[in-house]
């Protein structure tokens, strides 16, 4: 039997029943139940200090994280150890709220959302829709396509950006490298921003790159705050250029203080978009075929790294 | 040639090009430019009684609206003048708020909203995905099915309710009759009303209906406000038993003072459902087709009465 640590106790209860395993429950925060722990799932959101603890398990021989992001996991993981990550568990809903805010944006739901405090009616005809618009999505990976499939259902002709360019799918004709960004931001209206945050797209978004966007376009981001440079796009919202709805912000959580609150044209979510009720049945069904592939002795999916310390 | 009115100067121009088609601009509000209109495109929210002018036309053939709904027009319609109605025009913008409004519902966009006047950065995390809900489309006409094709692509398992019951389509096994819905709602966490208003629909969402709805499900109404019995919605949301979302209410506009705007759990846009920027591609591309036909000889399509006066 597989010695396997979960952070929540219904998980281990949702997969008591995968053969060849042996759940327990450990949050990380305390020293591990056991010390012949195979496989640790850390907690989706805990301190990735607690991960120091994976070095107490001499038997340790993979980690699953569920989450997108592993790079806060690495300094942590003993030689030898494979790292998976989580992709896809957070598609569904990652991609359900860009395309809310989208069409919330578009359509005026948060204009309406404040004239109900007063009891005002408004005269909101003739907002943009989101269908028939051109959107580009900037980053192409699982949530990507979640969004393109989302948006292609919807009316709205969309373009694919990625750090390479390739071959479509389903949804796109092609997939676009990142450099032929400057010639393709003029002609689409809603950008969607869902790229890893790394030194080389830190600030992707500056003045240049809103600057390229057409007059009243909107920014959608549900990547991470630090790809736009924040005072870059206070100044664009607030002199009328551009919209934004944004899930993630730099600084983040954003001060009450920050300008960006009340800048005209910007609707802000607190971080949310991969933390709605979609996510833990998708993070169970992925760990229940990782937990079977690793009793049987097949290889892990969405093995990232292993350790070499 | 054939003169057809247009309610709007750039749709003559628009349509210009159609064979055999000699499109005059008439909004109805003063006598008709000339006597020889064979088909009379009124404005799409103009008032009513202005059809009246429709008498004045001696050689008028025919009436195509550009709304779905064509009850206000028949008293005014002369012997043997064809109606014909917008069926189809208004899908992809109320669809596109439809599903808009149930995942700012669900998502807690509004909530987003009112705390970003505060500068307040929410805990929103866990909050009911639209993904994953069985959703009930109550009328599957034109618009029901452009809402279960959205709901489709967003993972939402989807059931659908007409007057009677039927084969189903890409998007459901099948069509369920209305009498059905007591057994059909306490199975659906979200319920969308896209039915028409009739002495039968008139307030088939009343205290008995809402009661059977799940706790803490969404009503989301892009049909007409005369549907709910409004006193029963702001009882059922008023003690948090359910949610909605409301393109359309009754009385419409809402007066400042009703209870309704400051309902718990109530979202409110002000009937814009069809009026976005999505409608007018789409007018102009029923309007070409049927000018075509007309001039050509052949029926028109979309004919739901003939005047018998």
């Amino acid at each position: 039997m597989a010695v396997v640590s979960l952070p929540e106790e219904h998980w281990v209860a949702a997969l008591a029943d995968v053969e060849g395993v042996e759940p327990v429950v450990w949050d990380m925060k305390d020293a591990p139940p056991r010390d012949d722990i195979a496989v640790v799932v850390p907690p989706y959101m805990g301190n990735p200090k607690r991960l120091a603890r994976l070095a107490e398990l001499p038997k340790l021989e993979a980690v699953q994280l569920v989450t997108a992001g592993f790079e806060h996991a690495v300094p942590y993981l003993p030689d030898g150890v494979a790292l998976a990550n989580g992709r896809g568990i957070h598609d569904t809903s990652t991609a359900e709220l860009a395309v809310g805010l989208a069409i919330a944006a578009q359509r005026g739901i948060p204009q309406a959302v404040r004239a109900q405090e007063d009891g005002e009616w408004l005269r909101l005809a003739g907002m943009p829709s989101l269908a028939d618009r051109h959107a580009l999505i900037i980053g192409y990976g699982s949530i990507g396509v979640a969004i393109a499939k989302r948006l292609v259902a919807m009316e709205v002709s969309v373009t694919a950006v990625a750090s390479r360019p390739r071959a479509g799918d389903d949804f796109v004709d092609s997939v676009h490298g990142i450099e032929e960004l400057p010639t393709l931001l003029p002609e689409h209206e809603i950008v969607f921003l869902i790229l890893p945050l790394t030194e080389q797209t830190h600030h992707l978004v500056d003045a240049q790159f809103l600057a390229r966007m057409p007059r009243d376009s909107l920014l959608v981001n549900v990547a991470r705050g630090g790809i736009v440079d924040t005072d870059a796009l206070v100044e664009a919202c607030a002199a009328g250029r551009v919209r934004a709805a944004l899930d993630v912000t730099d600084p983040e959580p954003l001060p009450p203080e920050h300008p960006l609150w009340r800048t005209e044209g910007v609707l802000i979510t607190p971080h949310v978009g991969g933390a709605s009720t979609a996510f833990e049945p998708r993070a169970l069904q992925l760990l229940r075929g990782q937990l079977a592939r690793f009793a049987a002795g097949a290889p892990l999916r969405n093995v990232v790294v292993t350790g070499q310390r």
